[in-house]
């Protein structure tokens, strides 16, 4: 499939004229054909206005036209066929095996939505009957339904072209929610977002929707980006990527005439706490299972292992030397940019260079120009607990063990550790009590706690979370895998003694759409 | 009962040693005993420290414990008797049959919330069972619930010293959701504050309670009430009064190291958009019980109906009548303090001085000094189109009619208008198909459309939303009122492959709690 460089605004599909990027070849660095076009401003309010106009009627699909839609989105997405895949390797440095499960993954959760639409429980429909002889006053006649937020802005993630980027969880479950939605396409892996946005703009077209109910814009800088969210009609923001860029977001939409909601996934070092049955009776299971999670993908996933947690002593001992034997073993790989892979070469000469920290063990060395050697070091508690920089994410195969004198220490260690991701406990039926007495700590600033197992693994189903305290994300409530994602962009509206005529279908009173509802406070199945 | 004018932080109850305040008669404006005193900033850390460490314990009481306990506020808020009621009438100026209706209502949400505790549908239980022969991995065992975010500060209203204050909506629902609440009392109502205080702190005694569940602090300044906010103990905070106190809190809760969640209730018109059938048919009656609805607590609601939208024409000639003989016999009514007094005569000075706005009636004068004289203006579309001053929210009995030419320009009109609480449609059948017109508009900037109605009463139930986009609140995803306020106060939090030792009784598999929960995306009645 040829890419034209093209914005895709609306059915639109026109080369920017703002300046242009080019994808870089991840392994090689060199710069790779097309040039994307970047959109002007005038593009960026041409999306807008369509996006809005896009709106009301979009927000008022049938559950099963929208249903359909995601799921034409997800057919197109494997219609591509290798050449996404293609690109996709070289835009991302990321292997073939993995593409293709993020492929599956990204086409999964279009057909997840498009049964969370279907089921219509994210509608959260709830009655309150009229009581017209109640005294003093008699009681009107109440409905609510969910409703869209508005237009939304996503901006793709480096590290999941697919399946967070132009037609990942962000956008997946802001469709879902009835929101039109403008993506600003990740500089790393334009052809990719390209390939995505023309499956997405034709299922647009296919499903006869209206055209503004997607584009998909290039920035040259970073005027769009910012743009987008400074726009009066965009109603909320999806962002996965640094601390640095979603809280810049953050603090554009605070400022606005009307502030909106940020959804900015950005980073978490994900605590692994190993309890001292589990770590000696298993240290050696567990030191190895940890460095297969350290360094899948590079180590460029947000629920990376980077801390471990554990009581100083032999068992700690065998757990390092297990896990360095391990890492010594492991091979450089590709990272997703150059300046991804600059970073995280200089966040490791940091952190070899800190007075409290010592190497544990380094992977094989690179082969090639952007590969990251994977890296484990050592530290105190006491060094970790005045050196705050220690907490900072490496965003790579990276992590910091630190040697904790005692329990105690180590529960107070975690209450000063930012919010996270996800926390790991590594614990046998011996550990239980003590496991019970940290779980507070951790509820308090962890989306995900998982037992015997590490992060990388983030389920895409309806008890998932990805999410957590800030900074791990920029709104804890929330989530952004996971059908639960959808409630993001939705926001409750009553209607008060409307006629049936004038009702929804979701709120009329005989329930065409065969909703769970609420009635009078309590849940009543449609069958 | 004896007023001490002490801080209640936890079980104590200290005199502030921070400067003090003293409650003013609404009517006559005197200073009235006794003296309050305000807190320093060491009682509001140690207020704080106390819910910091209440929290845990807090928020996993049982449902029937912490429902008994916000029975008990209930009962203790009756238990104070009729001096609640006179204080509050002297401090307020509001009359006995409003203040009782208002116990009554602070008296109801609490048990509601006592009732959305033991039913426990608050706490989203989702279930994604493991399959551990699933291919190409196994699929993990997860299991979510809501937690509360952790302590709250709860700012009371001028306008509802019980409903919406210190035991009101926002303390109710913060609570119910296990989270500890420091209420920074308003200061126009601080025996009030005192008693209500003092009934929460008994319960948490009476009922076993950490201490910091609960206090109450009087600010001499604003110190106080944005320290509350700046704290990094405070997770969300609970505002209901001035557009520029809400916005405020909100760019201080914004630069925290940790933003978090700002309920600002701030400032809505509520439209009133009359149609032409039932303007023809009944624009009399209407005209009537407009201001009936707008001179209601001498207009002090947030959803009092501040804006009428109608074709020009002699049936809204017959209504701007009707309405104008009706405001006419209207008292003055003492306002709830003198200095929301002034700022209503001077926004009323205003408005009649306007070049572009007419007075059509003023209500009956001022008997005394701090009443407020009802009053209806007219104006023109253009003219509102073009100034946008005629948009602020005058806090008292006033009303803007706006002559349109027709409906088109009506819809334009409120698509010119900011968020709203209320929006209130009075039509006949022969209207459905233009109201249907309107709707989408409304929806995109109201939290509660109703017909044939005015949105000063405000049910407290399931299906209510008090809530709308910004400016009316600083978060149009949630409501303020009614069962689902209760959200505003949670975040989901996911279980990965824990043991179910180590679970919590909400997420055991052979469901303790009798939940009804979402299991593998579907949902199951607990019976």
């Amino acid at each position: 499939m040829q890419l034209t460089g093209n914005l895709l605004i609306g059915q639109q599909s026109v080369y920017g004229a703002n300046g242009s990027i080019k994808a870089v070849n991840a392994s090689t660095g060199a710069a790779i054909e097309p040039a994307f076009g970047g959109a002007t401003l005038d593009d960026l309010d041409r999306a807008c206005a369509l996006a809005w106009s896009a709106f009301d009627v979009y927000r008022e699909t049938a559950p099963e036209a929208r249903a359909k839609f995601l799921e034409a989105i997800a057919q197109n997405i494997l219609d591509i066929g290798d050449d996404l895949i293609e690109r996709c390797m070289i835009e991302s440095g990321l292997p073939r095996p993995r593409l293709e499960g993020e492929r599956g993954r990204t086409v999964g959760q279009l057909r997840m939505f498009a049964e969370v639409v279907r089921n219509g429980d994210y509608l959260g429909v709830r009655i309150d009957p009229p009581q017209p002889e109640r005294k003093p006053l008699p009681r009107v006649d109440l409905r609510l339904r969910y409703i869209g937020l508005g237009p939304v802005a996503v901006f793709g993630a480096s590290n999941f072209p697919l399946a967070f980027s132009v037609a990942g969880g962000d956008t997946a479950s802001a469709l879902a929610a009835g929101c039109p939605v403008i993506v600003k396409a990740h500089s790393a892996h334009p052809g990719t977002a390209e390939l995505v946005g023309r499956a997405v703009q034709k299922a647009v077209k296919d499903c006869g929707l209206p055209e503004g109910t997607f584009s998909l814009l290039f920035d040259s800088g970073r005027d769009i980006g910012q743009g987008l969210v400074k726009d009066n009609r965009i109603k909320a923001a999806g962002f996965t990527g640094s601390r640095g860029g979603g809280t810049a977001l953050m603090k554009l939409a605070a400022a606005r005439t009307e502030p909106i909601p940020v959804y900015a996934e950005m980073s978490s070092i994900n605590p692994v706490v190993l309890f001292p049955n589990a770590l000696k009776n298993r240290g050696e299971a567990i030191g190895k299972a940890f460095v297969q999670s350290l360094v899948l993908g590079a180590g460029q996933f947000c629920t990376n292992p980077g801390l471990v947690l554990a009581v100083d002593g032999p068992d700690l001992d065998a757990f390092i030397a297990a896990a360095s034997a391990a890492l010594k073993e492991t091979s450089a790989q590709t990272m997703l940019t150059p300046g991804i892979h600059k970073t995280y070469e200089s966040s490791i000469d940091k952190a070899a260079s800190h007075a409290d920290v010592t190497i544990a063990a380094r992977g094989l060395e690179a082969k090639s120009g952007h590969q990251g050697q994977s890296a484990l070091f050592v530290t105190t508690a006491d060094a970790f607990r005045k050196n705050h920089e220690l907490q900072e994410e490496i965003f790579g195969a990276s992590s910091l063990v630190v040697r904790c004198p005692d329990l105690a220490s180590m529960r107070e260690l975690i209450e000063s550790l930012e919010g996270q991701l996800t926390s790991a406990l590594h614990i046998d039926e011996a550990d239980y009590a003590d496991a019970r007495s940290f779980l507070p700590a951790l509820e308090r600033r962890t989306g995900r706690i998982l037992v015997n197992g590490f992060g990388t693994g983030v389920e895409v189903g309806h008890a998932m979370v990805h999410g957590g305290p800030y900074p791990s994300t920029a709104d804890g409530r929330s989530t952004s895998v996971g059908s639960l994602a959808i409630d993001r962009f939705l926001r409750p509206v009553s209607y008060q003694d409307l006629p049936e005529a004038l009702l929804p279908d979701a709120l009329k009173i005989d329930n065409p759409l065969g909703l769970n509802r609420r009635i009078d406070g309590k849940l009543q199945l449609a069958n």
